[in-house]
């Protein structure tokens, strides 16, 4: 039980500090936004930081897609995914409640939740599951036997920022599916109706990448 | 008693650079100002170096919120806590003296200390409550039994980055009643009245996140 | 086999990613561009994840001037050098495939295909000679015999991103062979007539730093 | 020998690219300038690489401030201390010609050499003393016996990023005395006049930081 409610935890802070970055990027100040930069950062610090801090409880993976990658490469058994799945939404949904308390009066023209979004279907398709498929290529490869783990949670986390770097501008960047859920509860509207997209993606490339890891892992048979 | 000099000092560099950073980030400069990411770097390295520095004779507290959550958590001493806490409050005030002979006749448009305020109470208090949280969370965490904790320096480091990225537009971030201690004896004003706030709210996030911790801890019986 | 492959998936991300940062960054936002420091840290994170991920199957060079180095340096063989070589401009090609497809609609006014170019020859062939001498220096140094090489990604990392800051005003960066001949392909014109600059002085610069690096390396007979 | 090479190569890495940054910084791009954060992120990912590249060849100074430091804290002796200087400022002079011949023709308005100057002496002389002090703490507590000395080279360089956050406009930042010599031969006039602050103060705040750790370091008798 315990690792479930560190999965909910981890999840929660990274849908807190990750959407609250974009969220409060846009309210004015005495001395500019952090930009899209500091998104990035803030997304990907949420998982480095989650990282040193409930690893050892339940692996951190708080994001659906890594456990599915996870699942896929017999690392975790199928029991243990759908909990982990189940609270890692639960934790998204109570951090985007807490973001909506915090946010509701603050003016912020952007956007009041974080929740993605696309305007062209098909490359927000593509690049949905390419920066998954990335992300967990790192993943599976950084914690895998013979590598050098004790720095999974620095190239896990900044892999996040590098994605975000990249796709903020195509899709506000999911790359997890309990991250979009979350936002798009609160968001309704085309948030919720193009919410599959964030859901579907992440699950292929995950998916892929755990089949490419499995051909190039030298520690496999 | 090295280690309450140690506690003065790295206070005093925490209060001095992560407030300096946010002073002179509104002079003039020719190729522009580091804005509120480079703030949030200027926190969080602050910790990060002071961990790498001081660490291994205090532990490198510098923050009363987190002497508090190791005394809940039994870490500390009560006698020690209460020391740490005194000497953490003299340093951010030596900090807080240098960086007003710096910036006297900067002319910073901005802010001449760097002090914590708030426009909301609500808003205000939820956000320095959850993110002390978060932040204790990290520290409880990364520095605890089997947990991977030559990293600890980076995590809470980055993890300060990440709350003042959030958090700056809210309250300017405190986290820390030393760090707004110091600067509000210069401002006044404003600033000292609404100082509890930024001495209560860290104070309870670091109590709750004692207890959640103990709760979750897989090394706890 | 499997490493030939790792080199093409890691020059392939690279790539993708470095290149993508400097496409989508002239995308008009809701939160401003990640500017040049954005892209900067994106070539550099992406190097520094996939040290992580892949170094234990390969290396993780993904670069044929670091190729060239390491073979001047009797650490891989010709054979396998020549075949990392033309795995990486696969991967590259690869990349810059897939970043078409992402942007060719995305009306981005910057770029489309992140390809390097220059005004004046003099300058630019120095300042990639002199950079990918710095760039390998701290890639033969931290990975060499007695260094902290658990750190090496991490240095490496860094040091691409700190390329990048000084020289994307001058030529876009290449250090990297690889990097300027896939989206050189895509982009034609220029930056083909220039393409042999970026392959000519990386590679000097980076047979000067396996020759300097023999000279000071304390581990050399 | 081989160690004070590496001093000047190191020292001459530190001073291109840091000086090197805040030159191109100015330069019209189509994304825009790194600004003062990538300025600072430029100095201290030079320190952080090359201490990962040459930190076992000769410990990487590439600072007379941290080898007077060392010095009086007897880590040194006191003819390695002087060859180390000397190999320094030659560095320095080396990395500022590098510079000369990349910038002469670029256009940059804001300054052709990063050299080092001050308005007001008195703000100056204290911000230089006082930031060296810090630096040096930094220093000679991470890499002293019993702390966490693996992960020195990031304390020291991201000690550095954080200092030329805060420093900038106050200086542009040296708490090097080779860092400010090189840029200020080819700048001449008022660089060179104001020369002697950025080599007294930095080297009274090595002095007071080296009497300062003696006092708190656990290990001392």
């Amino acid at each position: 039980m315990k690792k479930y409610v560190a999965e909910m935890i981890g999840t929660m802070v990274l849908v807190l500090m990750g959407c609250g970055s974009a969220v409060f990027a846009g309210t004015i100040q005495p001395f500019s936004s952090v930009g899209t930069l500091g998104v990035a950062f803030a997304f990907g610090l949420a998982v480095l930081t989650m990282v040193y801090t409930i690893g050892k409880i339940s692996g951190c993976h708080i994001n659906p897609a890594i456990t599915l990658g996870m699942l896929l490469s017999k690392r975790i058994s199928g029991k243990d995914a759908g909990m982990y799945m189940i609270f890692q939404v639960i934790g998204a949904i109570i951090g985007s409640s807490i973001l909506f308390i915090l946010a509701k009066d603050s003016g912020s023209a952007t956007t009041l939740t974080g929740a993605n979004g696309y305007h062209d279907l098909v490359p927000a398709f593509v690049a949905e599951t390419v920066f998954t498929f990335i992300f967990l290529l790192v993943v599976l490869g950084s914690t895998s036997k013979g590598a050098n783990t004790k720095f999974a949670g620095i190239a896990i986390g900044l892999a996040l920022v590098l994605i975000h770097i990249v796709c903020i501008p195509i899709t506000g960047t999911s790359v997890n599916p309990a991250r979009s859920i979350g936002p798009a509860l609160f968001q309704g509207g085309e948030a919720l109706s193009q919410l599959w997209l964030f859901i579907v993606a992440p699950f292929l490339g995950a998916a892929i990448a755990a089949f490419v890891w499995k051909g190039i892992d030298t520690e496999e048979a």
